[in-house]
């Protein structure tokens, strides 16, 4: 299998290069030949090519079985009104592989489950899924900007709302068969069309309960009694908003892992933490996010199950046991669990 | 003064006439004259009259001084398809009396701080303010619904956006001088002229700390370090998930108030809650909401702070010593908190 390895930047070459470390330890314990290819996005790739997300990486991403990504972006390209931006790549890079599906499981773990805001009455049992749209939307509306104002136009099709909605509930019949559809269906008329498609294509799936949510009743729910769901979809911006505030759950978001997929190619798996710049080369970031991700990879996009588990069962053993890194209250460095993992592995 | 009472569905009308019964007793107290006229809106409107915000509410509403609203909708009228829907009539109402702040204060009372899902580590010294813009944005924009999809046009005017920011800058100024201007710069052209308006606005504000974040990372600060906000002001659309989300930390809806102003006419004043028609007319309603937002009518719209802060110590003792509803843990019904209000304000 070829992976596209794109670090990126801050820590996001520190816990790609983890990410890697425990794809060869993978191979080699199982038998599989990885070819690993890194190219750059973000800032990194604005810094050396003017562009970020150039025309190499682009061919690579096209020709590619899965992409690894670390994290992109930092306050040295951060202004809104710069031409070029980091998140430009990776709104180019969803687009060109058309992963129209973000995915992002909550779980918490006992032994973090401690740094979480929430009092763990509240967090028990907490196990959802959120399936965010990501090719559509205001994201990729048309804009404009002129003396008076500006707009940003809210576009969704039929089809675009289908496929995602399609994913979320073969999802959901994977799991404890219930979805739930978050939208403003009282105000937006995207949300009404949204939400009758959902309705739709219930029809096809009797087994799995659907229930609609509005999204500031869903910003509610996700903190007084997120155990109550299953899977959660959305779109897009919605996503954007409602996945951050649910992360904060776990306590760490240096643990989440996700994948984006449902293009034609390959998907894109990534920890859903940003790129830190602060602690940027100190081999203090948590390298798990990745490295869940990493296990979401094996499973998605090359339907190698066992060891998806086996990296899975890898880092529990670790969470369990292990010296964690700082925003877990250990004080590993990002290498040392990262070998942690790798020994588990063996 | 002249004061426009709208019930509205569900627990509106019990916890609204307990806005009043406290209306009343400030009236005597600190000899004024309120006169009430009663009006229709929302789902007992569209029963009553076909229409979610009739003529006879509409002209009302142009000629008073302040509007005190109970709570509109319930899943009676809730099809998102139906061409007529009680939210429109609250839609409507705002863009008619031009409300385009919405101001809602956090700050925990120590009682009900225990109730919330938040450790109450991260909820010490919470005292914050949202400024959501209430009257543009993709709520106003144009829609389309055609086969192939739909459109929903998310516009604002630099005139729209200096407006809300310069009330937010006032209210920052008189608090602790810092302002939290919340945005989607990265994505979204209408946040890159809302970051803009914002930083030049803040030219006329050298006291006030001007701090801008994307709604991502402030939907997870809320969580994590809610307690370093003052005022928080953002657009119509994150301001109704991030005020939700916010809401919840103060461990019970019932006691949140809201004042919608800036208009050249009447505010509007109600409590965040919803019409909650599961346990509407049994007086289990909590009137302690609608009592705040009374306050902030008398403050806001009557210029009465005197009046205000009297409202504001009366429902202190309240909280402090009294029997309270079911939602905090009490017994009490709604005419008994109200009344225990009225007392403590002889
Ligand atoms: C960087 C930004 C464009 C991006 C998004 O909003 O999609 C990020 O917040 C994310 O969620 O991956
Ligand atoms: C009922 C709905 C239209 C309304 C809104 O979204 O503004 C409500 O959620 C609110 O926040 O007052």
């Amino acid at each position: 299998a070829h992976i596209v390895v794109l670090p990126g930047d801050g820590i996001g070459p520190e816990v790609a290069s983890s990410g890697v470390a425990v794809l060869r330890q993978v191979a080699q314990r199982f038998g599989h030949a990885f070819a690993f290819d890194e190219h750059a996005i973000g800032g990194d790739a604005i810094d050396r090519f003017g562009d970020p997300l150039p025309p190499a990486t682009r061919e690579a991403l096209l020709a590619c079985d899965a992409v690894l990504l670390g994290a992109v972006g930092g306050p040295k390209w951060s202004d809104p009104s710069a031409s070029v931006r980091p998140e430009q790549g990776l709104l180019a890079m969803r687009k060109l592989l058309g992963v129209f599906a973000n995915v992002r499981p909550l779980k918490l773990h006992p032994r973090t489950a401690a740094l979480s805001p929430l009092k763990p009455e509240r967090t028990k049992d907490v196990d959802l899924v959120f399936v965010r749209e990501l090719t559509g939307g205001i994201y990729f509306g048309a804009k404009t900007r002129d003396a008076d104002g500006a707009t940003d136009e809210c576009r969704y099709s039929v089809a675009e709302v289908e496929r995602v909605v399609r994913h979320a509930f073969d999802l959901a019949r994977s799991r404890k068969r219930k979805l739930t559809s978050v939208d403003k269906a009282n105000v937006l008329e995207t949300s009404r069309l949204w939400r009758s498609v959902a309705t739709r294509v219930a029809a096809d799936y009797p087994d799995v309960e659907l229930e609609h949510q509005l999204v500031d009743s869903m910003a509610m729910h996700l903190l007084t009694r997120p155990a109550d769901y299953d899977v959660i979809v959305t779109e897009n911006m919605f996503g954007d908003i409602l996945t951050d505030e649910a992360s904060v759950l776990a306590g760490s978001l240096g643990l989440s892992p996700s994948a984006s997929v449902g293009g034609p190619g390959a998907g894109i798996y990534e920890p859903i933490h940003g790129s830190a710049p602060d602690i940027a080369g100190q081999s203090l970031a948590n390298p798990l996010g990745t490295i869940l991700s990493v296990a979401m990879l094996l499973r998605h996009s090359l339907g190698l199950q066992a060891e998806a588990e086996a990296v899975e069962a890898a880092v529990g053993q670790v969470l369990t046991h292990g010296n964690l890194t700082r925003d877990l209250g250990g004080t590993a460095t990002t290498h040392a669990v990262t070998r942690a993992v790798i020994d588990a592995l063996q």
